[in-house]
Protein backbone atom coordinates (compact mmCIF):
# COMPACT_ATOMS: atom_id res chain seq x y z
CA UNK A 1 0.00 0.00 0.00
CA UNK A 2 1.56 3.26 -0.54
CA UNK A 3 -0.01 6.28 0.84
CA UNK A 4 -0.43 9.57 -1.20
CA UNK A 5 0.89 12.29 2.02
CA UNK A 6 -2.51 13.77 3.59
CA UNK A 7 -2.16 18.07 2.92
CA UNK A 8 -4.40 20.13 5.93
CA UNK A 9 -6.80 20.40 2.46
CA UNK A 10 -7.26 16.57 1.98
CA UNK A 11 -7.47 15.62 5.76
CA UNK A 12 -11.14 15.28 6.61
CA UNK A 13 -11.73 16.58 10.13
CA UNK A 14 -15.03 15.20 10.33
CA UNK A 15 -16.01 11.84 9.86
CA UNK A 16 -11.93 10.69 9.55
CA UNK A 17 -13.15 6.98 9.52
CA UNK A 18 -14.33 7.69 5.76
CA UNK A 19 -10.81 9.27 4.31
CA UNK A 20 -8.39 7.03 2.07
CA UNK A 21 -4.78 8.09 1.56
CA UNK A 22 -4.14 4.73 -0.92
CA UNK A 23 -2.79 5.20 -4.12
CA UNK A 24 -4.61 2.23 -5.44
CA UNK A 25 -7.94 2.99 -3.77
CA UNK A 26 -7.50 6.22 -5.58
CA UNK A 27 -6.86 4.89 -8.76
CA UNK A 28 -9.69 2.43 -8.40
CA UNK A 29 -12.26 5.38 -8.02
CA UNK A 30 -10.58 7.26 -10.97
CA UNK A 31 -10.38 4.45 -13.28
CA UNK A 32 -14.33 3.32 -12.31
CA UNK A 33 -15.89 6.91 -12.69
CA UNK A 34 -16.17 8.35 -16.32
CA UNK A 35 -17.24 12.10 -15.51
CA UNK A 36 -15.27 14.33 -13.39
CA UNK A 37 -16.19 17.53 -11.92
CA UNK A 38 -13.58 20.34 -12.61
CA UNK A 39 -13.65 23.34 -10.43
CA UNK A 40 -11.79 26.59 -10.23
CA UNK A 41 -12.07 30.61 -9.77
CA UNK A 42 -12.85 32.81 -12.99
CA UNK A 43 -12.83 36.63 -11.49
CA UNK A 44 -12.84 35.75 -8.21
CA UNK A 45 -16.23 33.36 -8.54
CA UNK A 46 -16.13 29.71 -8.65
CA UNK A 47 -17.44 27.59 -11.37
CA UNK A 48 -17.79 23.99 -11.65
CA UNK A 49 -17.93 22.04 -15.46
CA UNK A 50 -18.50 18.15 -15.77
CA UNK A 51 -16.28 16.56 -18.40
CA UNK A 52 -14.39 13.76 -19.30
CA UNK A 53 -11.26 12.88 -18.64
CA UNK A 54 -8.45 10.02 -18.71
CA UNK A 55 -5.46 8.50 -16.35
CA UNK A 56 -1.84 7.71 -16.51
CA UNK A 57 0.07 6.59 -13.50
CA UNK A 58 -0.02 10.04 -11.46
CA UNK A 59 -1.33 12.10 -13.32
CA UNK A 60 -5.22 13.04 -13.98
CA UNK A 61 -6.32 14.33 -17.83
CA UNK A 62 -8.39 16.62 -19.04
CA UNK A 63 -8.91 17.54 -22.72
CA UNK A 64 -11.08 19.71 -25.18
CA UNK A 65 -11.38 22.00 -27.70
CA UNK A 66 -8.52 25.03 -27.84
CA UNK A 67 -11.50 27.29 -27.55
CA UNK A 68 -12.59 25.85 -23.82
CA UNK A 69 -12.72 28.47 -21.24
CA UNK A 70 -12.44 26.13 -18.66
CA UNK A 71 -8.97 24.66 -20.37
CA UNK A 72 -7.45 28.55 -21.51
CA UNK A 73 -8.37 29.08 -17.78
CA UNK A 74 -6.82 25.91 -16.95
CA UNK A 75 -3.39 25.42 -18.54
CA UNK A 76 -2.30 29.33 -17.11
CA UNK A 77 -1.53 27.08 -14.02
CA UNK A 78 -4.27 28.53 -11.63
CA UNK A 79 -5.75 26.41 -8.56
CA UNK A 80 -7.85 23.72 -9.62
CA UNK A 81 -10.16 21.35 -7.79
CA UNK A 82 -11.27 18.31 -9.60
CA UNK A 83 -14.06 15.18 -7.79
CA UNK A 84 -15.28 11.79 -8.80
CA UNK A 85 -18.04 10.65 -7.29
CA UNK A 86 -19.43 7.12 -7.55
CA UNK A 87 -23.10 6.66 -5.93
CA UNK A 88 -23.05 3.25 -4.67
CA UNK A 89 -26.49 3.05 -2.27
CA UNK A 90 -29.02 4.86 -0.66
CA UNK A 91 -28.81 4.29 3.35
CA UNK A 92 -32.63 4.14 4.85
CA UNK A 93 -32.35 4.67 8.20
CA UNK A 94 -35.61 4.59 10.57
CA UNK A 95 -34.99 8.41 10.94
CA UNK A 96 -34.65 11.21 7.92
CA UNK A 97 -31.95 12.61 10.11
CA UNK A 98 -29.85 9.46 9.91
CA UNK A 99 -30.89 8.59 6.12
CA UNK A 100 -27.15 8.77 3.93
CA UNK A 101 -25.36 7.40 0.97
CA UNK A 102 -23.06 5.08 0.07
CA UNK A 103 -20.55 6.54 -2.10
CA UNK A 104 -16.54 6.43 -3.03
CA UNK A 105 -15.43 9.60 -4.45
CA UNK A 106 -11.93 11.33 -4.71
CA UNK A 107 -10.75 15.04 -4.66
CA UNK A 108 -7.91 15.94 -6.22
CA UNK A 109 -6.34 19.51 -5.57
CA UNK A 110 -3.14 21.22 -7.59
CA UNK A 111 -2.44 23.41 -10.67
CA UNK A 112 -3.02 22.13 -14.25
CA UNK A 113 0.04 22.09 -16.94
CA UNK A 114 -0.20 22.18 -20.62
CA UNK A 115 0.55 18.95 -22.37
CA UNK A 116 2.85 19.38 -25.11
CA UNK A 117 5.24 16.55 -25.23
CA UNK A 118 3.70 14.71 -28.20
CA UNK A 119 4.30 11.13 -26.82
CA UNK A 120 2.53 12.14 -23.53
CA UNK A 121 -0.29 13.93 -25.34
CA UNK A 122 -1.03 10.85 -27.54
CA UNK A 123 -0.98 8.35 -24.29
CA UNK A 124 -3.37 10.96 -22.72
CA UNK A 125 -5.75 10.70 -26.13
CA UNK A 126 -5.47 7.01 -25.76
CA UNK A 127 -6.10 7.21 -22.10
CA UNK A 128 -9.46 8.73 -22.63
CA UNK A 129 -11.04 7.03 -24.99
CA UNK A 130 -9.84 3.16 -23.18
CA UNK A 131 -11.36 4.73 -19.89
CA UNK A 132 -14.40 4.79 -21.64
CA UNK A 133 -14.44 1.06 -23.85
CA UNK A 134 -11.29 -0.21 -23.40
CA UNK A 135 -9.89 -1.84 -26.25
CA UNK A 136 -11.58 0.52 -28.27
CA UNK A 137 -8.34 3.06 -29.51
CA UNK A 138 -7.05 -0.03 -31.67
CA UNK A 139 -10.35 0.11 -34.04
CA UNK A 140 -10.76 3.06 -34.79
CA UNK A 141 -9.87 5.28 -37.38
CA UNK A 142 -6.09 6.56 -36.01
CA UNK A 143 -5.63 10.55 -34.59
CA UNK A 144 -4.66 12.38 -37.57
CA UNK A 145 -2.04 15.57 -37.06
CA UNK A 146 -4.57 17.99 -36.79
CA UNK A 147 -6.70 16.36 -34.80
CA UNK A 148 -3.35 16.09 -31.98
CA UNK A 149 -3.03 19.59 -32.59
CA UNK A 150 -6.17 20.79 -32.09
CA UNK A 151 -7.04 19.13 -29.30
CA UNK A 152 -5.73 21.10 -25.84
CA UNK A 153 -4.72 18.02 -22.87
CA UNK A 154 -3.98 19.06 -19.74
CA UNK A 155 -2.29 17.18 -16.83
CA UNK A 156 -3.21 17.37 -13.40
CA UNK A 157 -0.94 15.43 -11.22
CA UNK A 158 -2.25 12.92 -8.31
CA UNK A 159 0.10 14.49 -5.53
CA UNK A 160 -2.69 16.52 -3.33
CA UNK A 161 -5.63 13.58 -3.55
CA UNK A 162 -7.48 11.49 -1.20
CA UNK A 163 -10.80 9.61 -1.41
CA UNK A 164 -14.00 9.67 0.96
CA UNK A 165 -16.12 6.32 1.25
CA UNK A 166 -19.00 5.05 2.89
CA UNK A 167 -20.25 1.43 2.91
CA UNK A 168 -22.73 -0.58 4.91
CA UNK A 169 -25.82 -0.11 6.72
CA UNK A 170 -27.87 2.76 8.12
CA UNK A 171 -26.50 3.68 11.96
CA UNK A 172 -29.86 4.45 13.51
CA UNK A 173 -30.69 6.38 17.08
CA UNK A 174 -30.13 2.91 19.37
CA UNK A 175 -33.56 3.96 20.62
CA UNK A 176 -34.92 3.97 16.82
CA UNK A 177 -34.47 0.22 16.19
CA UNK A 178 -37.31 -1.23 17.64
CA UNK A 179 -39.46 0.59 15.81
CA UNK A 180 -41.37 -1.12 12.81
CA UNK A 181 -40.05 0.88 10.06
CA UNK A 182 -37.90 -1.05 7.14
CA UNK A 183 -34.28 0.22 7.24
CA UNK A 184 -31.23 -0.99 4.92
CA UNK A 185 -29.95 -0.18 1.61
CA UNK A 186 -30.69 0.00 -1.41
CA UNK A 187 -27.63 -0.45 -3.95
CA UNK A 188 -27.10 1.24 -7.45
CA UNK A 189 -24.88 1.08 -10.39
CA UNK A 190 -24.68 2.42 -13.41
CA UNK A 191 -25.99 0.24 -16.10
CA UNK A 192 -25.66 -0.01 -19.60
CA UNK A 193 -29.04 -0.64 -21.66
CA UNK A 194 -28.64 -2.46 -25.55
CA UNK A 195 -26.68 -0.41 -28.06
CA UNK A 196 -28.20 2.00 -30.27
CA UNK A 197 -26.66 1.11 -33.96
CA UNK A 198 -25.87 4.60 -35.13
CA UNK A 199 -28.29 4.91 -38.08
CA UNK A 200 -25.58 5.60 -40.77
CA UNK A 201 -23.53 2.23 -39.99
CA UNK A 202 -22.71 0.39 -42.77
CA UNK A 203 -24.01 -3.09 -43.30
CA UNK A 204 -22.70 -6.47 -41.64
CA UNK A 205 -20.29 -4.66 -39.05
CA UNK A 206 -20.70 -6.19 -35.97
CA UNK A 207 -21.20 -4.86 -32.50
CA UNK A 208 -17.59 -5.48 -31.01
CA UNK A 209 -18.02 -7.83 -27.40
CA UNK A 210 -16.29 -4.79 -25.03
CA UNK A 211 -19.62 -2.72 -25.80
CA UNK A 212 -21.93 -5.58 -26.36
CA UNK A 213 -20.74 -7.13 -22.51
CA UNK A 214 -19.48 -3.10 -21.05
CA UNK A 215 -19.83 -2.76 -17.45
CA UNK A 216 -18.14 -0.54 -14.61
CA UNK A 217 -17.07 -1.49 -11.17
CA UNK A 218 -17.53 -4.43 -9.18
CA UNK A 219 -20.57 -6.59 -8.77
CA UNK A 220 -22.42 -5.33 -5.52
CA UNK B 1 -42.63 27.15 -21.18
CA UNK B 2 -41.21 29.18 -18.55
CA UNK B 3 -37.78 30.18 -19.51
CA UNK B 4 -34.55 31.62 -16.91
CA UNK B 5 -33.07 34.47 -18.50
CA UNK B 6 -29.85 34.10 -19.52
CA UNK B 7 -26.75 35.40 -18.18
CA UNK B 8 -23.36 36.03 -19.26
CA UNK B 9 -21.89 33.01 -17.19
CA UNK B 10 -24.82 30.83 -17.94
CA UNK B 11 -25.06 31.65 -21.72
CA UNK B 12 -23.03 28.58 -23.85
CA UNK B 13 -19.92 30.27 -25.90
CA UNK B 14 -19.30 26.96 -28.04
CA UNK B 15 -22.31 24.57 -28.91
CA UNK B 16 -24.80 27.06 -28.47
CA UNK B 17 -27.83 24.62 -29.20
CA UNK B 18 -26.84 22.38 -26.45
CA UNK B 19 -28.07 25.09 -23.64
CA UNK B 20 -31.45 24.96 -22.59
CA UNK B 21 -33.18 27.58 -20.50
CA UNK B 22 -36.42 26.41 -19.92
CA UNK B 23 -37.29 25.66 -16.34
CA UNK B 24 -39.21 22.78 -16.67
CA UNK B 25 -35.98 20.89 -17.76
CA UNK B 26 -33.92 22.17 -15.32
CA UNK B 27 -36.16 21.19 -12.78
CA UNK B 28 -36.00 17.84 -14.51
CA UNK B 29 -32.99 17.28 -14.14
CA UNK B 30 -32.36 18.27 -10.76
CA UNK B 31 -35.13 16.14 -9.76
CA UNK B 32 -33.28 13.11 -11.08
CA UNK B 33 -30.52 13.59 -10.02
CA UNK B 34 -29.12 12.72 -6.72
CA UNK B 35 -25.80 14.25 -5.43
CA UNK B 36 -24.86 18.01 -6.85
CA UNK B 37 -21.34 19.16 -7.07
CA UNK B 38 -20.92 22.23 -4.65
CA UNK B 39 -18.23 24.17 -5.44
CA UNK B 40 -16.98 27.63 -3.67
CA UNK B 41 -13.67 29.50 -3.46
CA UNK B 42 -11.26 29.18 -0.03
CA UNK B 43 -8.68 31.67 0.61
CA UNK B 44 -8.73 32.19 -3.33
CA UNK B 45 -9.10 28.71 -4.27
CA UNK B 46 -11.46 26.37 -5.05
CA UNK B 47 -13.27 23.50 -3.57
CA UNK B 48 -15.81 21.30 -4.77
CA UNK B 49 -17.28 18.84 -2.56
CA UNK B 50 -20.02 16.24 -3.62
CA UNK B 51 -23.82 16.30 -1.73
CA UNK B 52 -27.51 15.40 -1.46
CA UNK B 53 -29.54 18.40 -2.13
CA UNK B 54 -33.68 18.80 -2.75
CA UNK B 55 -35.56 21.10 -4.54
CA UNK B 56 -38.56 22.77 -3.70
CA UNK B 57 -40.08 25.43 -6.14
CA UNK B 58 -37.50 27.85 -7.06
CA UNK B 59 -35.30 26.75 -4.42
CA UNK B 60 -32.60 24.67 -4.09
CA UNK B 61 -31.76 23.16 -0.81
CA UNK B 62 -28.29 21.92 0.52
CA UNK B 63 -28.02 20.35 4.46
CA UNK B 64 -25.64 19.05 6.81
CA UNK B 65 -24.15 19.61 10.34
CA UNK B 66 -23.52 22.99 11.78
CA UNK B 67 -19.87 21.95 11.93
CA UNK B 68 -19.68 21.94 8.02
CA UNK B 69 -17.09 23.62 6.75
CA UNK B 70 -18.72 23.82 3.12
CA UNK B 71 -22.28 24.83 5.22
CA UNK B 72 -20.04 27.02 7.58
CA UNK B 73 -18.81 29.03 4.24
CA UNK B 74 -21.61 29.09 2.10
CA UNK B 75 -23.77 30.41 4.86
CA UNK B 76 -21.89 33.87 4.95
CA UNK B 77 -23.31 34.45 1.73
CA UNK B 78 -20.24 34.14 -0.79
CA UNK B 79 -20.52 32.79 -4.28
CA UNK B 80 -21.12 29.56 -5.24
CA UNK B 81 -21.50 26.89 -8.68
CA UNK B 82 -23.86 23.95 -7.89
CA UNK B 83 -23.58 21.00 -10.91
CA UNK B 84 -26.27 18.33 -10.87
CA UNK B 85 -24.60 15.77 -14.03
CA UNK B 86 -26.71 12.49 -15.43
CA UNK B 87 -24.76 10.41 -17.93
CA UNK B 88 -27.03 9.07 -20.10
CA UNK B 89 -24.84 7.08 -22.55
CA UNK B 90 -21.40 7.03 -24.13
CA UNK B 91 -21.30 8.21 -28.19
CA UNK B 92 -18.93 6.07 -29.94
CA UNK B 93 -17.60 7.61 -32.92
CA UNK B 94 -15.20 5.95 -35.67
CA UNK B 95 -12.78 8.38 -34.63
CA UNK B 96 -11.34 8.79 -30.98
CA UNK B 97 -11.91 12.47 -31.77
CA UNK B 98 -15.79 12.05 -32.34
CA UNK B 99 -16.30 10.35 -29.31
CA UNK B 100 -18.72 12.30 -27.18
CA UNK B 101 -20.99 11.20 -24.15
CA UNK B 102 -24.84 12.05 -23.79
CA UNK B 103 -25.73 13.51 -20.71
CA UNK B 104 -27.88 16.32 -19.28
CA UNK B 105 -26.48 18.99 -16.55
CA UNK B 106 -27.46 21.91 -14.92
CA UNK B 107 -25.79 24.81 -13.65
CA UNK B 108 -26.64 27.45 -10.86
CA UNK B 109 -25.05 30.46 -10.07
CA UNK B 110 -25.84 32.10 -7.11
CA UNK B 111 -25.44 32.93 -3.15
CA UNK B 112 -26.80 30.73 -0.75
CA UNK B 113 -28.90 31.91 2.51
CA UNK B 114 -29.77 30.30 5.67
CA UNK B 115 -33.00 28.89 6.06
CA UNK B 116 -34.19 29.96 9.65
CA UNK B 117 -37.58 30.03 9.16
CA UNK B 118 -38.89 26.85 10.74
CA UNK B 119 -41.60 26.27 8.46
CA UNK B 120 -39.72 26.41 4.87
CA UNK B 121 -36.66 24.35 7.21
CA UNK B 122 -38.82 21.42 7.85
CA UNK B 123 -40.08 21.41 3.63
CA UNK B 124 -36.36 21.76 3.09
CA UNK B 125 -35.71 18.82 5.14
CA UNK B 126 -38.77 16.41 4.17
CA UNK B 127 -37.69 17.46 0.72
CA UNK B 128 -34.32 15.88 0.92
CA UNK B 129 -36.04 12.49 1.55
CA UNK B 130 -38.70 12.15 -1.02
CA UNK B 131 -36.22 13.30 -3.48
CA UNK B 132 -33.99 10.24 -2.62
CA UNK B 133 -37.37 7.69 -1.88
CA UNK B 134 -40.79 9.34 -2.63
CA UNK B 135 -42.92 8.70 -0.22
CA UNK B 136 -40.25 7.51 2.57
CA UNK B 137 -41.14 10.90 4.80
CA UNK B 138 -44.13 9.44 5.60
CA UNK B 139 -43.16 6.34 6.48
CA UNK B 140 -39.89 7.88 9.16
CA UNK B 141 -40.15 8.30 12.85
CA UNK B 142 -40.75 12.04 13.04
CA UNK B 143 -38.06 14.30 12.99
CA UNK B 144 -37.03 15.83 16.82
CA UNK B 145 -36.78 19.69 17.45
CA UNK B 146 -33.49 18.57 18.23
CA UNK B 147 -32.58 17.25 14.85
CA UNK B 148 -34.67 19.83 13.07
CA UNK B 149 -31.88 22.33 15.20
CA UNK B 150 -28.72 20.61 14.48
CA UNK B 151 -29.13 20.37 11.02
CA UNK B 152 -28.37 23.31 9.05
CA UNK B 153 -30.18 23.85 5.87
CA UNK B 154 -29.27 26.34 3.03
CA UNK B 155 -31.21 27.53 0.08
CA UNK B 156 -30.02 28.69 -3.42
CA UNK B 157 -32.62 30.38 -5.49
CA UNK B 158 -32.57 28.72 -8.79
CA UNK B 159 -32.35 32.52 -10.68
CA UNK B 160 -29.02 32.18 -12.40
CA UNK B 161 -29.28 28.34 -13.57
CA UNK B 162 -29.25 26.98 -17.29
CA UNK B 163 -29.08 22.98 -18.29
CA UNK B 164 -27.07 21.52 -21.14
CA UNK B 165 -28.30 18.38 -22.73
CA UNK B 166 -26.59 16.47 -25.79
CA UNK B 167 -28.40 13.33 -27.33
CA UNK B 168 -28.62 11.19 -30.52
CA UNK B 169 -25.56 9.35 -32.87
CA UNK B 170 -22.00 10.50 -32.94
CA UNK B 171 -21.09 12.79 -35.46
CA UNK B 172 -18.24 11.61 -37.43
CA UNK B 173 -16.25 12.76 -40.37
CA UNK B 174 -17.98 12.83 -43.35
CA UNK B 175 -15.53 10.08 -44.87
CA UNK B 176 -15.50 8.20 -42.16
CA UNK B 177 -18.60 6.93 -42.49
CA UNK B 178 -17.40 4.31 -44.88
CA UNK B 179 -15.00 2.48 -42.57
CA UNK B 180 -15.79 -0.59 -41.05
CA UNK B 181 -15.95 0.35 -37.97
CA UNK B 182 -18.75 -0.08 -35.01
CA UNK B 183 -20.38 3.16 -34.08
CA UNK B 184 -23.60 4.14 -31.90
CA UNK B 185 -24.41 5.17 -28.55
CA UNK B 186 -24.23 2.59 -25.55
CA UNK B 187 -27.12 4.06 -22.91
CA UNK B 188 -25.98 4.09 -19.29
CA UNK B 189 -28.61 4.76 -16.34
CA UNK B 190 -28.79 4.54 -12.75
CA UNK B 191 -29.92 1.12 -11.96
CA UNK B 192 -31.00 -0.04 -8.25
CA UNK B 193 -30.15 -3.37 -7.24
CA UNK B 194 -31.85 -5.64 -4.84
CA UNK B 195 -32.12 -3.59 -1.30
CA UNK B 196 -30.04 -5.10 1.52
CA UNK B 197 -31.90 -5.39 4.70
CA UNK B 198 -30.07 -3.70 7.81
CA UNK B 199 -28.60 -6.81 9.91
CA UNK B 200 -30.03 -4.87 12.54
CA UNK B 201 -33.82 -4.89 11.36
CA UNK B 202 -36.45 -6.46 13.25
CA UNK B 203 -38.45 -9.73 11.83
CA UNK B 204 -41.90 -9.28 9.55
CA UNK B 205 -41.08 -5.67 8.93
CA UNK B 206 -42.35 -5.61 4.76
CA UNK B 207 -39.76 -3.69 2.13
CA UNK B 208 -41.84 -0.85 0.94
CA UNK B 209 -42.84 -0.83 -2.65
CA UNK B 210 -41.60 2.24 -3.44
CA UNK B 211 -37.94 0.96 -2.40
CA UNK B 212 -38.80 -2.15 -4.23
CA UNK B 213 -39.70 -0.69 -7.13
CA UNK B 214 -37.37 2.32 -6.66
CA UNK B 215 -36.48 3.10 -10.67
CA UNK B 216 -34.58 7.00 -11.62
CA UNK B 217 -35.84 8.78 -14.99
CA UNK B 218 -37.40 7.89 -17.72
CA UNK B 219 -36.89 4.37 -19.66
CA UNK B 220 -34.13 4.69 -22.54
Amino acid sequence: MTLIPKTDRTTLKRAPQRGEYDRATIHAILDEGLVCQVAFVVEGKPVVIPTAYGRVGDRLYLHGSPASRMLKSLQKGIDVCVTVTLLDGLVLARSAFHHSMNYRSVVVFGEAELVSDPVEKVAALKAFTEHVVPGRWDDLRPMTDKEIKGTTVLALPLVEASAKIRTGPPVDDPVDYELSIWAGVLPLRLQAGTAVVDPKLGDGIELPGAIAHWRRGSEH
